[in-house]
């Protein structure tokens, strides 16, 4: 499908159903791509951090990756993630996203490696040069440890390098002030937040969309708060906000003397979808720690008590 | 004055006027904090880090507080800051603040040590028992290295040893998420935000009110700011709040290879308020690297195109 | 070759030649393998690091690898990287290892996403169980940002899961605590510290051996060292650590505001060893900023005052 | 007493004793004191992060200088920490140790600030005018979150502003290449490790001497470790340093699930020296969590293991 510039909307983040043994359950997978399209989302992230990418071997990646779009099967794009260490590594994720069908990617600067602001741009560059998909900047610094600097995101959003930026930096006030400054200069750049958790202030300021983990578990509920912040109902998409937040605390489950807390997250999520019965089986990528029953009953109140179970 | 619970609206950080020679300048101080109070502002912050309390002595300390509770008389609260390294040093500075008339302490976890959550929660409630006035906790990872957690925030707002919350953390996420919580458990706690570019999205969000830097050059604009958040015309709290956001820039007007951001920002708010003739010198105190007269140029660029020269 | 356990002596992290178009030059490779061998080392350590294994692509890396086996041709141990984000991308990096020929495996902690001590240990055990291959630990925390904690080295060490550690933490008190527990629980554990600065206090605490990236530019150098501290002539030892600290500061060449630290450290070694012979051309790989002109002519004026041209 | 420079030999960092109620134990510090310097420790430093000076109000600071200084009585030189956050705030401190006695002064870069290098080196300025003492630098990045770039501390000592480096950064590889700078320009300059676990490495090294938190607990054992190695008796000062390091693990007494790492270590110094019978009571400063019994069973299991009780 042509890729809508900019992308507005609710883009979650899609959870890769495993099965018990560690392989992509595909049926699962199908099963909750339609749930969220069915729900109204506008857009789709696969592979992304929610999506378990960096747990996934290529081959794995290709095979989930093929499944969201095939499902989606063009009434929503599909965003993929091309997570890997460095350009040319990236550039080989790229050409498996193109071939599986993708309509945008998603690259992290790069990591693991100490960089540079130069060398990030080039970075991108190189990367777009490599796959002619719309190109995403996901600004993720508690996984690559470096922020994308606000004054790099500008030239490469100008010079159209760059189509939109998936921002995971939680950082509002940078935000603000690169959404002020594209409004002069880049007015079709795309900025989606990755915060499920101040997504009424993000659209205040101007964000386009939104890419939540959460999103997964309760789409309806994204999808009814930017439908009112849309509509200039902010008393409304405060309210949808403030459920949510409240939802959010199902992240929290795992106990934290036993697991860290992206363990705990992904495993909340998938046990969430699990208990709604969208997914199979609620296992997530070794070697992440699993929930214990006890977390597990933690998730179902909290869907309990947001009228989800 | 008896202290207002919740505080609601402006509360600005009052910069520290200083003479060529480094020493408190008690006419501009008192010119600056006149000139706030007059601008509609609902009290205000002295001794924080915008105020340069970090660099000042002890009787420095003493000497400007005086400066700006006398020239407040009593119209507005006056929170003093009461920042030092642990607790017995940071109750020496809170029986400073009492004599010299303060309305409220602002405090932060302890510093330069390595610290425990459990040793947070015991500091403060040592602090709040050495000092009959309303307590504050001032969340700012970036000087003190740790994160106040929510719930140690939670407990202390619960059991009434903390009447309110300074938040610099930069992460409206977690805040989010410290407000729906406190509606529950503990509703005439005060939630302020230090952030001066995300105003709107805390107001909706349920903060009570917000302590800009920035609000030393520009009152009149936070104070219209959070009037038409009140109203509940956000589409003017977003413009205005837009506007502020470019105006922001000044912070950047040193030269980032020959200073750093602390120093660069303190020194164009200063240039910026000298600008605008509020105080006689803008120095910032030693060792900060002054801005060079380029800098200040910039500075005055901003304050122009903002309409405040 | 059967791995001698504990390998003991210098095990340079051998540079990836690579063409001006970015491809791997194996003549190159294979000269400067050649060299090192011939100069003494005790092994090498191909897909480190300082072979830029980062910004390889699985084919380079097989190639390059195959390239440092072949030569080798079993006179030394060839240790592989097998650098990659989390588990399953590991083992499919160990397999690869382990048809092109290596003698032992490196892996490094997850990165990318936020582990925890338990999914460490886990993510060792399932490398380990996947590729019959001794398997060192590499703990590298600016790149992995996180730390090997050593309760969890020892026990992969006591059960068997780890057969060494490349320690390149920097953190040689920790080290010297762990040397001292290994002696009594795990005496054919192999330490190797990555740190090229501290190789005679590191052999004095007991260290086997050293993982030099400045091995690559000096090899001699550090063979003598090694046979120094072997041979219990400490002021010896000493002297040589102390020319080869200075020659170290060719690291620096690179314009700090231009680029950064890593990647001047690499284009300095890479232009040492082009400047000496070794290799045919300098490049490092993209979107590495290069060297520039002056940056080379620093490194040339640090190998003439070492004696080196 | 004239400082010798460099200050050569064991300088341990001591221990504030404190009573039940939280005062300084004048009676105690005097025995403590006493008792280093009949082990033959060559100077001694106060106030440092071992002897709780960022938990002390600076009438208690006042009052254990003046202890220690008059226990020494000039038999060895006393180095006094100077902790405050700015210059002007260690001014004061300064002015304090000057009229107590010391002999020199320690102290680190500005903290809770964000700062740059251009200010540290100006920091150091201000404070040498301001003192006629030797002033060390204290590189203490944990505590501090900056680190001393070599070049300042190079540039320093070379113009006269720094008499020494007292080192705590743990990065063993940056000192060896600031001792290998300094024999060339600047032979005068003192480098004191703060590292307990590395001393024979660092006196191989070239460093002048070290300041063990340890040293209150086993002051015979560094003073032995440092004549070992003075003799270019390697395997000596190994030895003892290996026992030392098994030692050193009494500081992981407290429980890390309820209290830091900071509280465990400095609570099992206290606990160790009044087992040992050299301080009355072994409280740690407020808010430091206290070490439970199992905790002071572990303490005294060490020292039994280590032939000191």
């Amino acid at each position: 499908m042509p890729f809508p510039m900019p992308l507005r909307g609710v883009v979650p983040p899609v959870l890769t159903p495993l099965t018990p043994a560690g392989e992509v359950d595909l049926p699962s997978a199908r099963r909750l791509t339609e749930h969220l399209v069915a729900a109204g989302v506008h857009g789709l992230f696969a592979l992304g951090s929610s999506g378990e990418a960096a747990y996934l071997t290529d081959a794995q990646r290709r095979t989930v990756l093929e499944a969201v779009v095939d499902t989606a099967a063009g009434r929503v794009p599909v965003l993929a993630g091309v997570i890997d260490i460095t350009t040319a590594r990236v550039r080989d994720r790229a050409a498996d996203a193109v071939r599986a069908g993708a309509d945008a990617l998603v690259a992290t600067a790069p990591f693991y490696t100490r960089t540079h602001p130069v060398e990030i741009a080039d970075h991108y560059r190189r990367v777009r040069g490599a796959a002619d998909l719309p190109l995403f900047a996901y600004d993720i610094p508690a996984a690559v440890h470096t922020r994308l600097p606000r004054d790099v995101v500008l030239r490469l959003a100008t010079e159209g390098t760059l189509a939109g930026l998936k921002d995971s930096s939680g950082d509002d006030g940078s935000i603000r002030r690169l959404l002020v400054e594209l409004r002069h200069r880049s007015p079709g750049f795309c900025v989606l937040t990755g915060s499920e958790l101040t997504v009424d202030g993000a659209l205040l300021a101007g964000a386009d969309g939104v890419v939540p983990g959460l999103g997964n578990v309760d789409a309806h509920g994204y999808v009814r708060l930017h439908a009112a912040a849309r509509a200039g109902d902010w008393a409304a998409a405060r309210a949808e906000q403030d459920r949510l937040a409240t939802l959010f605390e199902l992240t929290e489950a795992g106990d934290p003397a036993a697991m860290g807390p992206s363990s705990s997250a992904l495993g909340a999520f998938k046990a969430a979808v699990h208990l709604q019965g969208l997914i199979d089986c609620p296992a997530t990528a070794a070697p992440q720690v699993p929930l214990d029953a006890a977390a597990v009953e933690r998730v179902r109140a909290r869907l309990v008590g947001a009228g989800l179970l």
